[in-house]
């Protein structure tokens, strides 16, 4: 599931084939036809699963590490988390979910509703988060909604350019934002 | 070159086939031969070139329109185009630079540079028209990023969706933040 969602991190899906998902994940081509009977459709679904989950609970992570905790600080941190891979691991691999939507959303409205399901599975513990720092319940949604919006055009921007600035731009323009949403007492 | 950015929009890059693009060309085989000698490579770039001059059209006929001027407005403008098409042709066509971004840019270095430098055409009339509202020249470089980081995501998660709200969300959140970086008297 891993070597299935790297490749579509860096080539898309209608780029990665289940070859080159064996080839990667160094996998006898029997063991994929084994666990994944429904050929690539499956696997991809199953990828972006697998991501949707890893975000929401990088989430819980970042928020539980958090110190002192605060809005700007939780999207600083899943900010981060791109802006270190890019360093450490060069601009080759995006997010997942931007590349199934960005080529077979049109197409295949099975992989997109699965994007839409790993989006809302990312989308929940952030909004969750923001209400325990003291955000509004309606303002937590839609901060969220920007938080991953704004993190995920940044992302783009900073691979097309090779360039970690428009990560960087994103969290500085936006922690007053995000920090001026706060109402009542954090509970964090 | 429009109905190679349209499939690109909808497909990605690796999904977009040179004939694909003949046929939703409605043009013959051999004139894609004649036009395109540099054949898929060229092409793409070609689409991804007249996509960022587009873009950047646009961002100055906004300008021109909005009554009154402001940095919200802008913003407004250049999301409104999306939720018309959302509205309109429904949500089959993103982004072609995010589609580049997503599939090849990772594989070509130079469909990569072609995404860097359209994403840097479209910027620069936006940065220009926050300094024209009265937004100071380091602070528009930085919103502009800001507009198109979070236009894009929103976008990615409305095709996601097929719900036009996370447009809306982007443009209601950061209205008071385009709006607030304003500290002289506007001339547009």
């Amino acid at each position: 599931m891993f070597s299935a969602a790297q490749l579509i991190r860096e080539r898309g899906v209608s780029g990665t084939s289940l070859r080159d998902v064996v080839a990667h994940a160094e996998a006898p081509w029997g063991s994929l036809q084994h666990y994944f009977p429904g050929g690539k459709e499956q696997l991809v679904h199953e990828a972006l699963e697998w991501a949707g989950n890893f975000a929401a609970r990088r989430v819980e992570v970042y928020l539980s590490e958090l110190d002192p905790p605060s809005p700007s600080g939780l999207f600083a941190a899943m900010v981060n988390q791109w802006r270190t891979q890019f360093r450490s691991e060069g601009f080759a691999a995006g997010c997942p979910l931007v590349a199934a939507t960005a080529d077979v959303a049109a197409t295949s409205e099975s992989v997109r509703t699965a994007v839409a399901v790993a989006f809302a599975q990312w989308h929940r513990p952030v909004a969750a988060a923001l209400r325990q720092l003291g955000v509004s319940q309606d303002r937590a949604a839609s901060l969220a909604t920007l938080m991953i919006s704004s993190l995920e055009g940044a992302v783009v921007l900073a691979r097309a350019q090779q360039d970690v600035a428009p990560l960087d731009v994103v969290v500085r323009e936006l922690a007053p934002v995000l920090d001026g949403a706060i109402t009542t007492q954090s509970d964090a």
